[in-house]
């Protein structure tokens, strides 16, 4: 298959989450990793639930919703500076350490490159920001164009849209196995950063390739074009 | 506001799962506490990205494809007499002890009484027959006939156009935070059977009424009749 384009989710799969979870820890000792799972979960069922009931509103505010939720569930004390610190570390968020490397030696090879994500454009253009990689994206791609989140066919189509080419010939990143799964649905070839090494989930879709970093895409992309 | 029928949610509202973590515990010693956990997360997330994706499958199927799932995250093995066994206690659940009674003194009031549940008919049917519930329920109503889970809009629409009453005029009932949300969302009254005392989900919304079990519904009815 041509390929023409790739897309990248942002959050886990270039951008690390790590460093949310560490300041969850040192504000809520012993907590941290709690919080930062049930929240996660929380901001992600919020998506798909404002989504299913048409009831949208930007991620940034989904998110502060699920700490608020997280919290409360847990039995932690939310402070107004707790929250905003942590929302805060979302504008800080480092690359993973590969992600440089993987992304220039992709434009190497004439391939567009650009950011599909639930957040929303501020969120996302502070994020590529911090982690100095304006100059290595082509387009950054927020949901909030169509006010519904992943996995709705139109967040998907923001790709093809953008680029004039057919999902198809084009190639979706991430390291979440549902974003995978719902991109493989939406007609894209899809490639699976599966790095805690989960097992694929049960929708019936597995992604073209799969890898434990960014790295392993390189082989993957020099493969489909040799074919 | 007018009171004319009542929809009740179905699983973990009117029927009560514990025997499946409970068996599950039987055939997976220390891990039916997870297993029930994450199956039972994994199902509804299912059902939610099915239906974002409009890639429905009935609940039955999706609900063997969490546990597929849920076992090998778990790294236990399912023998198909062990999904066998756990996917059949679906059938052989039993009413939570107050629910005759309940739906007894609703009767009386000449309220019109419904499931609406993401089961598909089979497995509906089977269950109201094993608790014993079909003389007492006037409509079991699934998702299934338009092929999308809740939170849709159009799987709540279900309610209204069975009994041919606004949602504003119907009662939703449900044990899960995210279903009264929906519910509420779409423009039902809602209760709130908040048996394991969780939080209020953070979507903006509120039930009209909250207790801990369904016996509690009938003093919220009593009150809302009178005003």
């Amino acid at each position: 298959m041509a390929l023409h384009a790739i897309v990248f989710d942002a959050y886990g799969t270039l951008f690390d989450v790590y460093s949310i979870g560490a300041l969850a820890e040192r504000l809520f000792p012993g907590k941290g990793a709690a919080l930062a799972e049930l929240w996660r979960d929380k901001q992600i069922e919020y998506t798909r639930l404002r989504t299913l009931s048409n009831t949208y509103k930007p991620f940034w505010e989904v998110t502060q919703d699920a700490l608020v939720f997280s919290c409360r569930k847990l039995g932690l004390e939310l402070t107004l500076d707790a929250q905003n610190q942590i929302m805060g570390q979302y504008a800080r968020l480092q690359a993973f350490p590969e992600v440089r490397t993987v992304l220039e030696a992709l434009r190497a090879r004439d391939l567009k490159l650009s950011i599909l994500s639930n957040g929303n454009p501020q969120m996302l253009n502070a994020a590529v920001g911090a982690a100095g990689l304006s100059d290595q994206i082509d387009a950054v791609l927020s949901v909030d164009a169509v006010r519904k989140f992943k996995t709705a066919p139109e967040a998907y189509q923001l790709g093809p849209d953008r680029f004039g080419v057919q999902a198809r010939d084009m190639l979706f990143v991430s390291s979440n196995g549902w974003d995978v799964c719902g991109a493989a649905w939406f007609g894209y070839q899809t490639f699976w950063v599966n790095r805690s090494n989960a097992p694929l989930e049960e929708l019936g879709v597995a992604p073209n390739g799969v890898g434990r970093s960014l790295t392993d895409l390189l082989s993957f992309v020099g493969k489909g074009e040799t074919t």
